[in-house]
């Protein structure tokens, strides 16, 4: 299964009162490196909700936290498409600062139409999230 | 000047490691003091934007920090309307826990239509922002 | 179970461009349901962690979303203390618009002492999480 | 006055349902322009807090928002230290995408000492922020 890099440094703003990274923060950082890893992948999510009207909405999240980032640390997330299907597709995370294992984490999304209704991607999409014809 | 109060509680997520909130959370508070005033007066900010496609865009923010609020604390927002015009609106913002003051802020906003272009408010919303007729 | 209701309105800060609540919200949301549901049984989270160097670290969360959040709604967070021993708790939560549910969520938490190393909590919050002496 | 230039690329968090980005993030950008200027200038900020425990806390920060910032906009923050002395610093920002302005901003900081007291900082850090010793 292909990964995708990315990388983010923590921000003073992501931080809590315990001094770590506030644990909602890591949703955000999945959401940057799924837009990267479709990036990388050869398309632009914006350009798809956009141009085709086609929006990827969230199902399920989870996390799991291994080991606190904290404030600016240098955090690689690694992004997998665990499963696609023209309606709905999973990714897989994990983040990482150096060698050490942060949070592995997943999400589930269905896509939407303009109307918020389920839809099928278009067919030019498929090879980009690994969709057989 | 007509005065609006409203409460929150300040989140652990608005918490940052100095152990205090993060000042651009105040901004979110000012946002929820604004809101609220405007539902005192008598309309519902969000049937503006749906109803009659009016958008209240922020044109400048700013906020001087005295005394730092905490995780947990009850936090009143008092709100006025410093000037109001079909075109323009400026809200100030007192902050407060307790008798202790927290922090100031203006926010400078015109209001846009929905191709985000500046408006005029319909006349109906002349009494609830003081604009005389 | 014993359930514990809190009420969020949703800010505009929280919603997103598809015009529904950003996912990741929804666990600060969690949040205030635990913090208000822990004040029902008649503790303070913040006293917990100020006098007694008791931190309530995420080790593991997740959430289904089943229908969007939009802005100004009034959500309702029903808090359950799903299990609970002096190392460790876990806490459900369901979210709700109404009658309309939103999303339904789980966190698992250890307690880590100020050094942030595991941690049992003294024998006084025993019967506040619900933990035979 | 030397300017130092640092990138964000817009998240879909930091949206609103407006369909831009939501007023409150610029500030967050600002944070992100001085930590990475104090990098350029030599110093990281992280250090300065854990090995001298000197705190740079907000006292007054303002914003105008010129053109609005969109879902995965790269955004450039240009960020000049506007003003030093051993107990106070001030920052202007402008941010751009492209050629574009999106927003101007400054912020103004005292340094706090561990008990969060005003405090000079001590003598290493005046080059870096251009004090005369």
């Amino acid at each position: 299964m292909q990964e995708y890099r990315t990388q983010v440094r923590v921000r003073y703003a992501e931080t809590d009162q315990m001094s770590v990274v506030y644990h909602a923060n890591y949703l955000v950082w999945m959401e940057v490196g799924r837009v990267e890893a479709c990036r990388e992948r050869g398309f632009e999510y914006r350009d798809m909700e956009l141009q085709d009207g086609i929006l990827l909405a969230v199902t399920e999240v989870n996390c799991r936290y291994l080991s606190p980032a904290r404030y600016d640390d240098e955090v690689t997330i690694v992004t997998t498409i665990a499963e696609a299907t023209p309606r709905r597709v999973t990714f897989h995370y994990t983040m990482l600062c150096g060698d050490r294992k942060l949070a592995t984490g997943e999400s589930k999304h269905i896509f939407l139409n303009r109307e918020m209704r389920p839809a099928r991607i278009p067919a030019k999409y498929f090879p980009l999230f690994g969709i057989a014809q």
